[in-house]
């Protein structure tokens, strides 16, 4: 027999559709939000129903955006000339957290990975060419993950891009506060092999 | 300067309120959201907002449920003279999906804890008696955590209704596949205390 009341099974079953939630966390999420006030969930049900309707893509850097062009692209205190090109919006915020970049971005919306039938095409690659053949650009920092696919669509874009602006990749080695003796061997080989020269 | 747009935002912190869902959790779940078709967030949407109107509480058991009384203790093929006593409705999912117990239960709505106020007049403690001494109930099987509140709501439990019908708590030890060796000594103990004679 069906134990579970079906209007609490409908919102277990929509916080299982989500990323790295279970069945019982997404039980323990939705009998948490059955025990608050209903206001919290009325709440929460609104952001969620206006979500769409409020964000939008910028059009120049494809960031996730009320405005449009977004903050960023139209801060005429960041730097235009230098794109940070990121894979997705995620991303842009990790990097707005440290502070130090006071560039612009380009939002990709993915990696290349031709075994996905995810090419050029799928995602926001021609833009960023446009944006670059436009002038006015005198870096571009790919900061796309170290990853298989990151490190190629990196690749990908270095071929596009280097007869036409400086083009930059994130540094690669040793996490800082890192022990030597735990890191792996592929960050240490890498680390070894990109050592900066102290004078 | 916020590069979030306000309307993710709010559905980030939305999802921060929920119990063991951190900042970065949060932002990775609303983004996914984002990312997926509308429709799926207007279905979450409603089916929080209906949540609350849905669903209340059992006159009997207090189970959450969208019939009173609830399917269980309005089922005639389940044995009403054998009460199973719980802290919340996660454990009621939780024995029901065993698929062994067959009689009704109570769910106290929490237990007790006298250092955070709550006492028996706090839970559901005074309907359990007045079900028992009502009569036509053989037994109380207290399903209550193994832990030290669960375990004093127990006792506490076995002292209300010993004289009045049979108490049974369920049984503790060596959970079934586990090494000797890895089980904690608390457990170990009680399982040496609590053996069973094989004939």
């Amino acid at each position: 027999m069906e134990v579970v009341p079906a209007a609490l099974a409908r919102l277990i079953h929509d916080f299982e559709r989500l990323p790295g939630i279970g069945k019982k966390t997404a039980t323990r999420l939705a009998l948490h939000i059955l025990r608050r006030p209903e206001a919290e969930a009325q709440g929460m049900a609104s952001d969620l129903a206006e979500l769409h309707a409020a964000i939008r893509l910028c059009d120049t850097c494809f960031a996730f955006s009320e405005s449009n062009p977004c903050l960023i692209c139209s801060d005429s205190g960041r730097d235009g000339q230098v794109i940070c090109v990121v894979e997705g919006p995620g991303d842009l915020m990790a990097i707005e957290k440290t502070g130090v970049f006071r560039g612009v971005y380009h939002i990709l919306h993915g990696v290349l990975s031709p075994m996905d039938g995810i090419g050029p095409a799928e995602i926001k690659v021609d833009a960023l060419l446009a944006r670059v053949k436009k002038g006015g650009v005198r870096e571009v920092l790919l900061a796309t993950s170290s990853t298989v696919p990151g490190e190629a669509t990196a690749a990908y874009l270095v071929e596009c891009l280097k007869t036409l602006v400086t083009v930059s990749r994130l540094a690669c080695g040793i996490p800082l506060g890192m022990d030597i003796k735990y890191a792996d061997e592929h960050t240490l080989a890498r680390s070894i092999e990109a050592r900066m020269i102290r004078k």
